[in-house]
C-alpha cells in the first residue's frame, strides 16, 4: 500500500475547513496530519463541532507551532486577506491549495483596487494556477500554489466559459442574477448570519459592487480573449448551503439555444463533476447538497436573441472545499471524484 | 355610527383567503357575512385553521348555497379558471374584488394563448378594472369588478411603469428576475410545496413562459405607450412569504440612475403603501412581511447604461390579499391602508 | 384628547426592545419619546432595523444621556445582570417594567444562588411586583416596578398555576418539556444563534440547571402554598418566534384531565390573553406568533393519574414584550390587551 | 470478485425508498435490480426525483409486474396496513427486510387494536425478526423475514432497553417525549406536511395515542421481563430529518446517572452505530444527519431519583432506512456499517 499524503488544514475550525474534512476523513490516501485554528488552538474538533465526534484526528494547534516537516500538502482555510502572508512562509517544496481570495487575481493591480491594499506576496501570485478543474485541468496537475476559486465564480464561469471560448454570445451583455445559501459568509459572528434575520428573509446585498466580480470578469475575459464587465448581482438566501446562479445572454447572430446547448454538452461531455442538463430544464441546489457537481440547464429567452442559462452548486462543495480536494486529487494523480459524493443527502 | 359593509369571501379557505380574514377581521367597517368553502362546507374556520380560533366568523357554506341578498361586496378568492363563471352569476349590484387571473387580461387572445382556452365571460372582461391602485385609482372608485393583480406583477410593474411612462429606459431591454417565497402557490397539494421539498432548496421554474409575463407585458405597454416584451424568470424560495424582484434596465441616452431613482420618488410620493429608498439600497422581503408595503431601491449598474431595481412584497399582502383590501377601501371611500398593517412582525 | 404617557425604552434595539416598540408604535395612549442604544447611540432605528423605516421613532441615545424629566414610564429590555443598576438610578417618580431577570426572583440568596453575585439593589427588589398580569392583576395596577416573566416560566407556570393552586396535581411529580425558538437567545453574536447552526437542528441545552427553574419553582410554590422542585429541560427549535412546553403531571387521587380541565377553563375564563382548548385537543406555535395569547390543552396520560398538558406562546410576545406591554396596559388603567394583536400573521 | 446480491426495493419512490436507494448505490456487494412504484411506473428515478440523475437505476415498474426470479433480497417500502398482503407473496426463497408496522407486533391482538383490523398474515408474523439489531443481531443473521423498527421506537428502544435489562429505573416511570422532522410523515400528501405549515411551527400530536406506543412496550417489557406502559408524546418539528427524544425515568433506589451511563456504555461499547456521550452531555440531531447514528446522553435530573437521557437519530437513516440497510449487512455477513455513513452533512 502507498505511503498516504500528509496534509495540514490552516483554519480549520470554520465552515469550509470543517467540510473539507468530511471529505478528507474518507480520501483512501490522506493522512489528516496537522489542523490549525487559532483562537481555539489545543482543542479537539468534537468540541468544537460535535458531529466530528468520533473522528480520528489530531489537536488543533496554533498556525505558528506548526512543524512543516513531513507535510505534503496544505489546504488553507483562511480568511481573504490574511492568507498571503501565511502561505509566504510554508515551505516551497510542500503543495498549497488556497481556498481563499488572496491568490485568484492575477492583476495585481486589480487587486488592489478591490481589495483596498497592495498585494503582499507577488512572487508567489506569478505561480499561482486558477483551479478550476475543468479549465486548467493541465496547469493543475504541474502547479505548487492552486488558488481555489470563489463560490459563486464558480457557478458563474463553467456555464460561461465554453459559450464565450466558442464565440456564441456577446461578450458585453452578460447579466448573472446568484443567489447563496448562507454558509457562504462563512462562521464569522455578524448579525446577518443570525437565524432569526436569515430565516423567511431574502435579500440582495453588493450590487454592482462585490468582490467576486473582477475574479469572474478575469476568467470570462480568458475565454473571449478580450476584457470583458459583467454585471452580477448576489443575492442571500435562507438556507445553509447551494448557489443558483441565473444568467441571462445575448446570443450572436445566428445562434440558438440549442447550439448553446450543444456546445455545453460538447465541452463538458467526460467530466464527472460538471453536468449539462437536457435543454430546458434547470437544476435545484437540492440535487446539489453535499454533492460536488455543477449542473447546468440551458433554455431559451422571451426576448430576441436571448437565452437563460441557470447553473446550481454546492457553495461549500464544488464552490469551496470540494472543488480544492478535486484539485489536490489531480494534483497527485487521482480521479477527480475520489472521495467527493456525487449524491446529494435528499431530502 | 355608519352600517357595516357585508362582505362575502369566496374561497375563504386558501391561503388568499385567510390571510384577507385577517385584515377583514380588524376592518372596522366591514362586516363578514358569508365564506364559502365546497370541500369543507359546514366547518368552522377554527376547524381548518386553528389560530383563527376566537374569532367571530360564520361558518362556511358551499358556494352553491350562498344567499346574495344583503351581500355589498364580494372577494373571490378561487382559483383561476373557475372564476369566470362563479362572478357571472353574482347579481350585479354587488361589487365583487377577484383576486385570481380571471380579468386581469384585457386582451381575449392572449387570455386564451396563456390559459388554454376561450374566455367564459367575456362581457365582464371588458367592465373590469386592474385593481393596480396606485396606478388605476379613479378607475378603481368607480369599478364593479376589480381584478386584482397577481403578485409578481405587482413586484414587477410598480417600479417599471413609473419609469417607461417617463420614457427613461428602454422597452426592449427588461429582465426581471423573481424569486417567491411558497405560499404563491397556495394551499393545494403537490409534492413540490411539501416541507421537505421546498426547504433547503431553490430553483427557476417556468423560464420564459410563467403565465404571469402577458399581465406584466400588458400594464408595461399601457405604460410605454407600445407593445412591448419581457423577459421574467421565477425562482421559488424556501420561505412562506415574500416576493424580490430584482430587475436589469438599461436606461435611455443621457439618463442616469439618480434621475429612475427621482423619477420613481416623484411619482410615488405621495402613496402609503409604496416607498422608495434612498438610491443605492434595496429592500429585504422581511421588511415588509405582512404589511401591504412595496419597497423599491434603485442602483447604477455596472454595465454601461444599465440600472438594477430591486422590489419587495409580501405576496399575500400587497401581492393578493391587502392589495385587494386596499382596493375595497378605494371603493368605498377609505384611506388605501385603513386595517393593513405598515410594520412587519420582525423576526 | 388625554395626554399621552412618555415611554422610554432602554435597550432598544435587542429583540425584546423592537418589539416592544411593534406594539407601542400603535398603541392610541403611548409616546415613545427615549429610545436607548449604548453601542450603537446616535443612530436611527431604522438604520439598525430596516423594517422600522418610515416609524416616527426618536434617534437613540446612550443610556448615560437620557433626561428623564417628563418621562412616566420606563420600558427595561437589558442584558440580565447589568439592570439592577440600571434601574436604581431612575427617579423614583417614573413607572418602571423590566423584562431581565433582575427583579424576578423574590428570594435574594436564590438570585445569588444562581445568577453567581449579590443581588445589587435589594431594596428596590423588596418592591418588584412579578408581572404575570393573570397571576398578579391587583399588585401590577398599584405597582411602580414590574418584573415582567421570563419566556419559559409564563409557558409552564400560567398552565400549573391553577392546579396547584386548587391541589389537583401531586407537586413533586412535575415535569416540564419545552422547547424555543432561537429568537429567546436575543440578538448577541454567538455560533449556536447562527442560521447554519441552527436549521435543520435540534437540541436539548441546560438540562436540569437552567436559569429560568427558580423562577418557576418560585411561584408555583407560592401556588401550592409549600416549597417544590421541578424538572425542567430546554430545547432550541429551528424557528425564530414560540415556545410550546410539554408538562406531564401526576393528579391526586381522584381527579381526572376533565376534572383539570374545568379547573383551568374556570381560572382562566374571563382572560383576554389566556385561552384553554377543548379537552384532548393542543395547541400550535403558529396560532400565537406575534399574538400575546397563551393557548393551553389538557389530555388524560396513558400511565395511571397521569395528565399532560400543552402551552403555546410567542416567547418575544406572551413571553416578553407582549406582556410587558398588558402589565403597562393595567397599570394605567387600559384592556389588557390594548394594542396587542390576538390573530397571528399565517402562514 | 464475488457475485452481488440481487436486490428489489417495492415503493423506491417514498422518503424511505429513496433514501435506501442513497446507501445502495454506494454499496459494493449489490445490484439494484428491481424498483417498483405503482402509481409512477415506467419513470426513472430521475424523472421523479431529480437528485438521482446519473445513477444507474433500473425504471420502475407496477408490483404486479416483479419478477420475482433471481432476486435474492427485497427491501419493502410500502405503506403500512398494504404489506401484509404483499409480502406473503413473496417466494419464500427471497429475504424480505420491512419498514413499514406490519410485522413489528409479535401480538395480533395488540396488532387489531392499534391498527384497527386483524392482521393478514399471521403466519408470517410468527417468523419475523424485530430488526433493531443491536438488541437481536444474532436473530436478524438468521431471519428471513426481518420487521425493521419504526424511527420513534429506535430513539427510545436503544437508550431504554439496557437501563430496564439491568433493573435500573422503575419501569412504571418512563416519560418520552419525542420530536421528529416532518420526512417521518413521509412524501404523502397532506396540508400538515405543506412548507407554510411546518416552517416556523411545532406542536404535539397523538398524546397518548399514537401507534409506536405498543411497539416501544413490546420492547422494553422483554427488557423489563414484565409488562409495562410507558408515556409517549411526538411532536413535529420544523425541519426535514431528525428525532431527538427526551426521556424522564425513576431510578432504583440506589442508583444515580453516573451508573446509568456506565451501563449504557457497556451494553454499547462494541456497537459501531450507537455512541454514548460523556455523562452530562446530550446530543443534536444536527450531529447524526444522514448517518446510521444513534447518539445517548445521560443527565441527572433535578427531581430526586430522576435521570434525563436524551438520544438523537436520523428517522430516515438509523431510523429507516439506513437500519434496514444494518441488518441486510448482518443477514449476508458483512459489517454493520457497511455503505452507512457515520459522519453528518454539517451544517
Amino acid at each position: 500500500m502507498a505511503k498516504k499524503i500528509r496534509i495540514a488544514v490552516l483554519g480549520a475550525t470554520g465552515y469550509t475547513g470543517v467540510e473539507l474534512l468530511r471529505h478528507a476523513l474518507r480520501h483512501p490516501h490522506i493522512d489528516i496530519s496537522v489542523l490549525t485554528a487559532d483562537k481555539q488552538a489545543g482543542k479537539h474538533m468534537a468540541d468544537i463541532y460535535p458531529h466530528l465526534r468520533g473522528a480520528d484526528l489530531p489537536k488543533t494547534v496554533a498556525l505558528s507551532d506548526v512543524e512543516w516537516q513531513g507535510i505534503d500538502c496544505v489546504f488553507c482555510c483562511l480568511p481573504h486577506g490574511t492568507t498571503q502572508e501565511v502561505v509566504a512562509k510554508i515551505p516551497s517544496n510542500i503543495k498549497v491549495i488556497d481556498l481563499s481570495a488572496d491568490f485568484r487575481l492575477r492583476n495585481l493591480q486589480a487587486y488592489e483596487t478591490w481589495y483596498g491594499h497592495a498585494h503582499l506576496a507577488p512572487e508567489l501570485q506569478m505561480g499561482a494556477v486558477y483551479g478550476l478543474p475543468e479549465i486548467y485541468r493541465d496547469k493543475i496537475k504541474q502547479a505548487r500554489l492552486v488558488a481555489s476559486p470563489g463560490c459563486y465564480p464558480t457557478s458563474a464561469i463553467l456555464p460561461l466559459y465554453p459559450l464565450l471560448k466558442k464565440s456564441l454570445i456577446e461578450p458585453a451583455s452578460i447579466i448573472i442574477d446568484s443567489k447563496s445559501g448562507v454558509s457562504g459568509a462563512g462562521r464569522a459572528l455578524k448579525e446577518s448570519s443570525l437565524y432569526a434575520e436569515v430565516a423567511e428573509n431574502f435579500y440582495a446585498y453588493g450590487v454592482a459592487k462585490h468582490r467576486h466580480t473582477p475574479e469572474i470578469e478575469q476568467e470570462l475575459s480568458v475565454a473571449a480573449a478580450s476584457e470583458i464587465k459583467i454585471s452580477f448581482t448576489p443575492h442571500l438566501l435562507p438556507q445553509s448551503r447551494g448557489i443558483l446562479s441565473t444568467i441571462y445572454v445575448q446570443m450572436k447572430n445566428g445562434f440558438s439555444a440549442e447550439k448553446l446547448h450543444d456546445a455545453m454538452g460538447e465541452f463538458y461531455g467526460k467530466e464527472k463533476c460538471v453536468r449539462v442538463l437536457p435543454i430546458g430544464e434547470t437544476p435545484m441546489t437540492a440535487s446539489v447538497k453535499g454533492t460536488n457537481l455543477c449542473l447546468i440547464g440551458v433554455c431559451a429567452g422571451r426576448l430576441p436573441g436571448q437565452a437563460i442559462i441557470v447553473s446550481a452548486i454546492d457553495n461549500l462543495v464544488k464552490g469551496a472545499s470540494g472543488q480544492a480536494m478535486q484539485s489536490f486529487n489531480i494534483m497527485h494523480g487521482f480521479e477527480d471524484a475520489l472521495s467527493l459524493s456525487l449524491y446529494p443527502l435528499f431530502p
